[in-house]
């Protein structure tokens, strides 16, 4: 199955041949040119990942006053075996993630399929043919070693090769809008000199067609209003020169409902990425804060949750607290001041380390095993010990699985050779963790167990009745809510049954 | 004058006799049964500092709904040399503290001149005349290393003795409501037991009379709203038992203002008095994580001021993102943070450390050391430098010197050997550097200044204009900016004048 591409329902799809490549490179030229004589601009979106895919819908999906879509978006996306299922997949209609917004099948059918503005392609030769590329490339920070988040780095090769590929293309007047979360200083010291580059490879002038690149983040939350996360939301922008910057705002503006949310300017490029980057890293340094008050909180009889609540009444000044849990997951605050640091010393070479930050990134990292300390102060050896995990994704009620604190719980627990066995209602494999099977039914990791650790607060565990959990255990099992979501009431009932109850920053049930 | 007490106005009040103390024994016992004719309740207020002396006219301006107070307030400060001139001064029904609230002095001459319903004494024997005690005893904590928080500890010592003399003196049935800022476990570990043992000693049964121990923290702002921040704001509180529960939350009912800002109860005294640490430790590691991201901005040209007013656009999740500075002052976040770690390990006996908090501490504890690298980035050495430091208290437009961050670095410019003089219009005389002169001309600071360093955002520094310093140094100062109040155009007009202007966080000027 060399040449196939297969999407997460099972469906196979054969990469391209180079016959086809030469086929829809015209196609893409009819098209292009059919579009620009409707007086619409052309975009592309380089990777349709999580923010990509929807980041081009929104795109094609807004219009002028008279109701004419201001652009026709060119998805694009490599070739490759792991991602090529998405170009057909799109081409159909069909959004090539799962979401709980209803708004992300509605706006991938309205523009795929009714105003047909919207088409994704494996030829990179696209990008030629536009205005604008939107950058959407996935960019990850490696931490060799857990817990050293002062080790981590940022692998720029696959991100340098899909900015190379784009100054192999465009045109010298074509606006890169970098979106991708990126170490700060990557605009200036990175995209542009590729551009520069790569235009003067192909005998661009640029001093007289300097490159026009510019940067702006997305704020997208997954879960019920992902779209408008992205078009109804505050964006911060700006760019490597006044072009640039111009050409942003004016597409940034067609785009999103910046009536409602206006744009921000900054200054600079740099200020922009490190804007994203420190914005991510004030919540990864909140949370980690508020688990060192969790185990204090925890052996001396105070819920930690309660305190919070009573410090948030302080509007605008302490409702910005967050809270503990099993664990930081997701793809944003796991890395982001990881990139930050990074850059700070590698793309800039200067002295010291955000220790703020980094800190609070390791605390994150290894705060899963905190819910194992808490199972230690029950359980002098985890040998044998049978623990169900409920939950491995990294947040309620979505099946995404990346960086989730889940993945830690689990080694960890194996690590001291208990027996653990995983349960989500929306995981059916885990790739992080060897694609090893996630069962969907209770009574295939409850019964016999010595510990039941409600991992996430998918609603589901919420509904579940304590005599319930316990009957298909067969045994009076330690529970440990990892998440604040077993009322008081609960608590009570699991206690009435026989049980522990234990909790993360939950000291009064002690 | 071994026996005098010298008020901040130079005036000199004797300490009283034991003559005079007897009199004053009896004069207590006559008023406090005239007032308990009115139907009034006696409470005393234990220690007059910043919070203890507007807590007290707070409580005798409470009134009932036919207008009636509430309460007699005794104010009780102990006939020491240092303190004793407070009680003169409020009897004639002066506010013993210097404030902008203009409802300060207000307050003061309602409740002592008109209502006559809060006197002052230095005769202990109060305590035995009353049904509530609300304990404002000074407690700080002490950090023996300069930027090793790790090792500071908490001496309980005066607040143990003061608890002590109200468990010598209270009826049985008084509450006593402590409302210092205490190290979590306070009021369960320290307080409650010396009640008990007192009241064992004087005979009381105190299985049948448990000491009535409450908790609940003040939010206190210095400044324009000093008397409505304790009055019209949100509390916390808690007690060791029902009783003291229902009596505090009784009390605080009728002197606060619980209609518009209602009443948070905890499970607990540990829970109360950990949330008053975690809110103030919650601010202090973000100043610091701000402190890491300014010096990177600076470096990469980035004024870190504009990243937060682009973060802070998402209320309600980012909006409580603090700023960088000289440093942080002030009698709350430098220690509180360590009230708790040492609390953690000394009270509860736990292992471990509040690892974040205390690296929060030690980062703004040894902030001002940042301003010191911004000179060096400009001068080689310090040895000679005449530096003028404007601002050296803690706080814009107050002349508040309490853990000012203009003290370390005033030390460490002239631990290298700068000349540093230091200006202020607040401050006369700086007791915490030796009682240093402060001056308040600019002529006797500035002329032939190397560096300006405009330490405290004072009003009175906003209006000065660039050609007015430059004039009156006589030479081409570098400017240093750490508080962000030099506005663009202002740079620009000292750039023009040959001027450098380097700032804290502010990136842009390089």
């Amino acid at each position: 199955m060399l040449n196939v591409s297969i999407a997460p329902d099972g469906k196979k799809y054969p990469l391209p041949t180079e016959q086809e490549n030469e086929k829809e490179r015209e196609i893409l030229k009819q098209i292009t040119a059919e579009q620009r004589k409707l007086g619409r601009k052309i975009v592309a979106v380089q990777g349709l990942g999580f923010v990509g895919c929807v980041m081009a819908t929104v795109v094609a999906d807004a219009t002028d006053k008279d109701g004419n879509p201001y652009y026709f978006v060119h998805g694009h996306q490599r070739a490759s075996k792991r991602s090529f299922w998405k170009v057909p997949v799109i081409n159909s209609g069909i959004p090539p993630v799962a979401s709980s917004d209803p708004e992300v099948p509605e706006i991938f059918h309205r523009t795929v399929v009714e105003k047909k503005n919207f088409r994704a392609t494996s030829e990179e030769s696209v990008y030629g043919l536009v205005d604008v590329v939107v950058v959407d490339i996935q960019l990850d920070a490696t931490k060799p070693s857990f817990g050293e988040a002062e080790k981590g780095y940022c692998d720029l090769m696959a991100f340098r090769e899909g900015i190379r590929t784009l100054g192999q293309h465009i045109r010298p007047d074509c606006l890169v809008l970098v979106e991708t979360t990126v170490p700060p200083g990557t605009c200036e010291k990175v995209v542009k000199p590729i551009l520069e580059e790569e235009f003067t490879k192909r005998g661009i002038d640029i001093a007289a067609n300097p490159p026009l690149v510019a940067h702006s983040y997305e704020r997208v939350m997954p879960g019920a209003k992902y779209v408008a996360s992205i078009r109804d939301f505050w964006r911060v922008f700006s760019g490597v020169n006044e072009k640039s910057i111009e050409l942003c705002r004016e597409f940034l503006s067609n785009c999103l409902n910046v009536k409602d949310y206006p744009l921000t300017q900054l200054d600079s490029t740099n200020a922009s990425e490190l804007a994203k980057t420190m914005e991510n890293t004030y919540r990864a340094v909140n949370i980690a804060l508020t688990l060192e008050w969790a185990s204090f909180a925890e052996q001396i009889g105070v819920d930690i949750f309660k305190v919070r609540d009573a410090i948030r009444k302080r509007k605008g000044t302490h409702d910005n607290l967050l809270r503990p849990s099993l664990g930081v997951g997701g793809y944003c605050l796991t890395k982001d001041p990881v990139l930050a640091n990074w850059a700070m010393q590698t793309l800039f070479g200067l002295e010291g380390c955000l220790e703020m930050a980094i800190r609070g990134v390791n605390i994150n990292d290894t705060m899963p095993l905190h819910t194992i300390e808490i199972i230690k102060r029950e359980y002098e050896s985890l040998n044998n010990l049978k623990v169900a995990v409920l939950g491995v994704s990294y947040l309620e009620n979505v099946g995404d699985t990346r960086h989730s604190p889940s993945k830690t719980l689990v080694e960890f627990l194996r690590k001291e050779f208990a027996t653990a066995l995983t349960h989500d209602p929306y995981v059916e494999a885990w790739p992080e963790l060897d694609e090893s099977k996630v069962e969907s039914d209770l009574n295939a990791v409850l019964p016999g167990a010595d510990v039941v650790i409600f991992a996430v607060g998918h609603d589901q565990y919420k509904g579940l009745k304590p005599a319930e959990v316990v009957a298909i255990c067969g045994t009076k099992p330690l529970i440990v809510d990892c998440s604040n979501f077993l009322s008081d009431a609960t608590i009570a009932e699991y206690k009435k049954l026989g049980c522990k109850v234990r909790g993360v920053g939950k000291g009064h049930i002690v």
